[in-house]
């Protein structure tokens, strides 16, 4: 697999004003010695604020979620976009991608409080996280999430067991690991061998989490889950992952007579930190996905499952911008 | 110089209790199946408080900002310690810090306000950083502080206009880029020659820096400070700080008329951060210290400055424990 770019460039003599547009906020731009934010003056924005300010460019976010949920529809109808909240968790924030018709995977109590606060539909909540604690599950539970993404076995015992209480069969998903070392920083790869996250399938955890979810009264399995890291340039490791969950899925169908009709399969698109870096378009990202899950759907005939994506970073990261107030300048020879 | 000590040790197999306490705070010690700080089980206070938790030992803080005050006067009586507020800062730290009879150094107006409602000292407060805005500059002046730590050009005219306005004389020192390359990670080397710290020796900046402050009338420039960096295991780096020092003090008083009353060395001394590290004691460091500076001074026929020195990690580093309550469990082969 390639290597993620490197990012040790020197900036050259004869940068444009596209160039930096290139990494900046679509509503960006730049007018004489004024630079714009959707046609205000940034001077004004920070007369009105004190600094270090940091500044979102809605028309950019609602841009990326809108083609999101677009792209993927038009490849892959039954397929839902899933906002993951760790990118960036407001109020406002969730409102936004609620109203582009996405959903939201909240990574945790406090993320679940923002999603309620701001009146998120609850059936399109997914609640994440691989250390879940008792509290959190039970807000969860309490608040009608759509599902659990489950990462333990005695996770699943702790969601079962409150079900139990409330009297309500809750939906989950298993988050697996297929491992896969993603084209990314080692520090993001998630999707290892030895990761924190999710059930390996190699060393049998995957199969002991489907046979006690399966046997668990107050769940309902409904699919898998696998997220192979963030920042992720080359779109071949997303194909790769496909591959390992249908043959994975595949051999489930065969000795537990289990068919998922969940498939969701993280976020992780690589977005342009600096002008030099060449990531792929959305639109790109949602072919290569929607074909190689239809690909492997025919391979193995197996019922086209509800495809689950869920970017995060790469709807907004951006959209945003930091203004500064120069406060003293040093000059060194 | 000597390298920073290298951090990818494998733990050994047979890891004592004692090498584990030679990290802790010294009030840590441990019974059978419970770990007390202080005779106090860690799992009586988790329970009356939420975890992640940090911990501090008051014993371990009082400890290491008594040794300092005592190594120091031991060797030279003329002498201070002022905190860095930065390794850590609430008020009852700043509370405990004057109760050593310790002075403090705060980079701003938020670590200010908390000195000011822990009632410190005035007299023995230091303003410090690099970017000190009109408003952190007019609240120091306002509170009485002891003195500036000067890092531009520019900020010797705020504070000597807010000074002229409130009909005020501030005592000033300039920091002193000595352009060494201290034995540390070079992201926290703050004294080599292109570092955003202090008038630079031999760009003339220094030079520049001293006609300036000795020209404006409410300004009274006492002497100079410079910081070489953080986690210094190497004490001769000191001792070359010192060197480079007394060598400018000694062309300043020959090209101004101007002896420095005030010598501030800033901080620096590395601490154990694993067991591998092999750190100096208090009682090296002063003596390292003090010693060069009488040697020096004796060396130019210099009058003996009054001598800061401004530890902060390395009061409470090891003073501070982290408590989590484990999740879950995930076993991989």
């Amino acid at each position: 697999m390639s290597i993620a770019p490197n990012r040790e460039h020197v900036i050259p003599d004869n940068l444009t004003i596209h160039d930096l547009l290139s990494v900046a906020p679509m509503s960006m731009s730049v007018d004489g010695q004024r630079v714009l934010l959707d046609g205000i003056d940034l001077l004004d924005i920070v007369e009105n604020h004190e600094t270090a300010l940091y500044v979102y460019d809605e028309n950019h976010i609602r841009h990326q979620l809108t083609q999101y949920v677009s792209c993927f529809k038009k490849e892959y109808e039954n397929s839902s976009i899933v906002y993951a909240a760790k990118a960036f968790c407001s109020v406002v924030m969730d409102k936004i991608v609620a109203e582009c018709g996405a959903g939201i995977d909240v990574a945790g109590g406090g993320e679940l409080a923002i999603a309620k606060a701001a009146s998120f539909p609850v059936e399109r909540i997914f609640m994440q996280g691989n250390n879940k604690s008792h509290k959190e599950i039970a807000e969860a539970i309490d608040a009608h999430v759509a599902c659990f993404v489950v990462d333990t076995i005695e996770e699943l015992h702790k969601i079962n067991d409150y079900a139990q209480i409330k009297g309500a069969v809750q939906k989950i998903i298993l988050r697996i690991c297929p491992g896969i070392e993603a084209d990314t920083h080692s520090y993001i790869q998630t999707a290892n061998e030895d990761s924190k996250f999710g059930f390996n399938i190699r060393n049998g955890a995957a199969y002991e989490a489907i046979k006690e979810a399966l046997e668990l009264e107050n769940l309902e399995l409904t699919g898998f889950h696998c997220h192979i890291g963030s920042q992720i340039f080359e779109l071949s490791s997303y194909k790769e992952a496909i591959e390992v969950m249908f043959a994975f899925m595949e051999d489930v169908r065969r000795d537990f007579d289990f068919v998922a009709r969940d498939l969701d399969l993280g976020g992780g698109l690589g977005i342009k930190y600096t002008i030099y870096d060449q990531n792929s378009s959305i639109e790109e990202y949602a072919h290569v996905i929607t074909s190689a899950v239809k690909h492997c759907a025919a391979r193995y005939d197996y019922p086209l499952p509800h495809l689950i994506v869920e970017p995060g970073r790469s709807i907004l990261s951006n959209a945003g911008i930091t203004l500064y107030t120069v406060g003293s300048v040093k000059t060194i020879p």
